[in-house]
């Protein structure tokens, strides 16, 4: 009686916390965490790309040590959709803990393809869940609601909370006409908001813009303009693999207008298959073929679809466009459509490959001359109606840098929102709900962990700021083998360097850099120096000074003084 | 008599050549050379940015061998205008060789700062020209005629030579209201058209874009309505500096409101010394105030022209950003105008610095959101009307990415000039003309030099592979002494690295690549190889073998043996 009593009590005190460990003020590895009392949910575990300081890295996750120590108090991780920075981290999260995830089939269909190249310690535990859904985690009552967005079966997460519900938009847009035929479910939005929505929180990728995003249909029409201009020409259309409906609607128009269609690029490969086998789309019978089936057809009768549209140096149409790909070869007779838009730092990459494809001929299509591509993301009216259905006491933009989230406060504000209720966060800060009201109070440890090859987060500051400093100016390596008791240089000084100058053409400034470090090495040595840290200062400090005097440029300096 | 009959002869052999030693599928280091018989002129000689892949490199000009070799035949160089792309290659080209250079008082005004600081071995000719001079040089008759442009006193330059008139565009636009009232010279040229033009060498830029580019005009009215909305903020608006007209347009603005304006960022406040001091600006007095006095005035009687509108990281834009200006302290009272577009690959920067001011409260406003920049380039029906007003024979786009150069061949086509007469042509490509006709014939040496520092085309590709795998998983040197008589190891081998991974957490592989290392020059002495490249390759062989297996990495791994 007694401890119900104080359970009771403490529950009355409980607060809700709300954390993002990945993308606020950044775009990409999203992640939020949701807690009440010993109940945990996480809504997705994306991962990021490097920014440019980020040299060699591959690929960014969120720092989850916080939920490494709350491990057990996490009841699951709820997918929005499948895209990679909402579910690029999942493999390494699960390395490290064991916890259920809930998603719809696409997502967890791309999911298992991950995990079974980077199998988990455990069995994973992977819950299909269908929009309408309702999944119980703890204290915690989660709905999956449809939204539309540029890969199927995306959705929002309304979550019940003893202090409320929290409404979690996911990616989303309003497509009145969606390929699929299914609209976001603003009818079960809109009963959610009459309910009442404790806290909205709400993506920010498009918050600059103004009005509604196109229909997906609206790509539709130009490939089918784009179909009739060019039926005497092969087409070569280049968009993301996981934009279901664009890779569905390229099909559709390509059976309309007789054409065969083959597929290129790993990714595009693994989803048109991964989307077709879960019946996300509808292969017309015959009409895909294999690559090396092209040469049976005349140009015009084929559509190829390729990855690449971002420019991916790797990628098939990078091959294509610089004439590496075996199957692929390309003549003027080629249209080359890139159904995408240049994600911000692409856009030199992109146009790298448009002179290439131009210089051979190539007639490129892109996103300035048609609409060959619309956004996936909200729009600022469309945020507004997010508003206006949820009706949310409290407001927290979420996905994107400082100045998404902050258009996206200046929307809430407009719809009324007051600007006390609206909480603009960063990572790692605990953002607190009770019935008392909101506030942020303290922080959860939060930050990128960086992942090179087979480390994940082994580099760090240190690591980047040499490479930095290796890749502007290079590296200069003085070795000398010296008798400490004697005081005497045994063998060297001798110089190598990498990425400095090229050396047989710089005979001279090496040979008068080796006279320099052996100078300064026997200055050391008949100062009395013993120890190697100021006998190795010593020789690197002149070095850096001559070379610098003579290039204007600063290598990195390494000196290595070996005793024998 | 013979010999004058010999000449004569050789004469009607001789053919003008015409190549481009920079800007031909690229943006920038612009740079036309001419030739007919003993005389060359050369139109411009600009500077290039690094591409992503040129690691460390500060700036890249024209490769000029073929100047230097014919250095005797130079009869000029002719200056088009002052911005970087056409005038940054003077400092080194003078430096190599003495030629008489031709400009407006602008341009030389810049080129003369550059001397300054780089002066070169002979004392430099500089020729103030205006437009509508003509200067002789050698065989031909070179004549100045005006165009807008985004900066003052932009020349185009029709050349007489002895196979017809060679009309080379400079970098133009059609500006029928400009700031400076004097609209490009169309009558002169149409003028010279009618006088027969044999070629028409067009810029390239906005090739791909329809339409007409607007009136700097345009960014006035838009200036104005950001300084009513705004009267009751400090105002802080970016530009190029060499943008006398924009900055022009700011002041007017200024004064029309009440404001004081400061100057920030070094090359702002040259150029603007200087275009004043040259009569290109008209600075009302009173107006201009030093940045220390800013303090003296209310925000709101405050305009700041600024550096940094491409988000440059040392620029005074950058500094305000982030709060590292010791003038400058940003508030939620500022409001920041880029009056620019972010040029391809600066994007991310741009955005950078969007973040850091929304952040700190600033209102940002930039060309996505109000006209407060054009372009200064001529879009498709402006090259239009360049090719009916000239009629050329033959065609050749110049200044432009491939994908330039070809929309400008199009658009030659629709405008009637056959395509056996339209040449897109490559660096060092030699296009040929004579009575008989035009034609491609061979090639002169062309390129990019690197300027780094000190030097000047002492980095080529090994330098920069070495540069590039250096930042992608950093470096590992392996360093030993041994007895190569006596078959054993003296000291070492010890094990340094930098950029690889945090050595303090990674104590257990290097340890263990140390001893991977010492089992290799063990096996290696014992095999009694005593030559240095194969003990040196063993060791490097086995290393880079574990340390991929274990990291994933592939660092750069450098070997250093020494003997006693």
């Amino acid at each position: 009686m007694n401890n119900t009593r104080i359970n009771k009590q403490s529950a009355k005190d409980t607060k809700l916390r709300i954390m993002s460990l990945g993308g606020l003020q950044e775009i990409g590895k999203n992640m939020t965490v949701i807690e009440y009392g010993d109940d945990i949910v996480v809504i997705d575990a994306g991962m990021g790309f490097p920014d440019d300081e980020m040299l060699g890295v591959d690929l960014v996750i969120p720092d989850i040590s916080y939920l490494i120590k709350n491990a057990h108090k996490i009841r699951g991780i709820l997918i929005t959709h499948g895209h990679e920075d909402h579910i690029g981290g999942v493999p390494y999260v699960l390395s490290q803990i064991n916890v259920p995830i809930y998603g719809t089939r696409l997502a967890l269909g791309i999911i298992e393809g991950k995990l079974d190249e980077n199998p988990p310690p455990h069995d994973p535990e992977l819950y299909t869940v269908e929009a309408g859904d309702f999944v119980n985690l703890g204290v915690f009552r989660a709905e999956f609601i449809h939204v539309n967005h540029s890969i199927a079966d995306a959705c929002a997460i309304a979550l019940k909370t003893p202090v409320g519900t929290v409404f979690h938009t996911g990616d989303f847009k309003l497509d009145v006409s969606p390929i699929d035929g299914k609209m976001m479910d603003i009818t079960r939005i809109g009963e959610i908001g009459r309910g009442g929505v404790e806290i909205l929180l709400c993506e920010s990728t498009n918050a600059e813009r103004a009005g509604f995003t196109p229909s997906e249909r609206t790509v539709g029409s130009s490939l089918e303009r784009i179909f009739a201009q060019y039926e005497s020409r092969r087409l070569i259309i280049a968009t993301f693999s996981s934009n279901v409906h664009r890779v569905q609607q390229i099909i559709n128009a390509s059976a309309n207008h007789g054409r065969k269609v083959a597929v290129l690029g790993r990714s595009m490969i693994n989803i048109i298959g991964a989307a077709a086998e879960l019946g996300y789309m509808d292969l017309p019978d015959g009409v895909l073929i294999d690559i090396s089936d092209i040469k049976r057809y005349r140009p015009e009768e084929i559509t190829l679809i390729t990855t690449g549209s971002q420019g991916e140096p790797m990628s098939a149409l990078y091959r294509i466009a610089f004439d590496g790909h075996d199957k692929v070869k390309i003549n003027s007779n080629d249209v080359v459509v890139l159904s995408s838009s240049a994600i911000p730092g692409n856009e030199k990459l992109v146009g790298k490959i448009i002179n290439a494809l131009v210089k051979n001929g190539v007639k490129v299509v892109n996103d300035s001359t048609e609409d060959v591509h619309v956004s996936g993301h909200a729009c600022r009216d469309e945020i507004k109606l997010m508003m206006a259905l949820t009706k949310p006491k409290y407001f927290m933009p979420i996905h994107g840098e400082y100045r998404h989230l902050y258009a996206n406060k200046e929307i809430a504000e407009f719809m009324g929102i007051p600007s006390e209720n609206i909480f603009v966060s960063e990572l790692g800060k605990v953002l607190e709900i009770d019935r008392k009201g909101a506030r942020f109070n303290g922080t959860v440890p939060a930050g990128a962990v960086l992942v090179d090859g087979a480390g994940v987060g082994d580099i760090g500051s240190v690591v980047l700021r040499d490479r930095k400093h290796l890749s502007e100016d290079g590296l200069v390596v003085v070795v000398a083998t010296i008798d400490a008791v004697g005081g005497m240089i045994v063998s060297g000084p001798d110089i190598v360097s990498r990425g400095f100058v090229y050396v047989k053409e710089s005979e001279d400034l090496m040979r008068d850099a080796k006279r320099v470090a052996e100078a300064a090495l026997e200055r050391a040595l008949r100062g009395g120096r013993r120890d190697y840290a100021n006998i190795k200062g010593a020789v690197r400090d002149e070095l850096a000074k001559f070379i610098f005097k003579e290039t204007k440029r600063k290598p990195m300096i390494l000196s290595v003084i070996m005793d024998v």
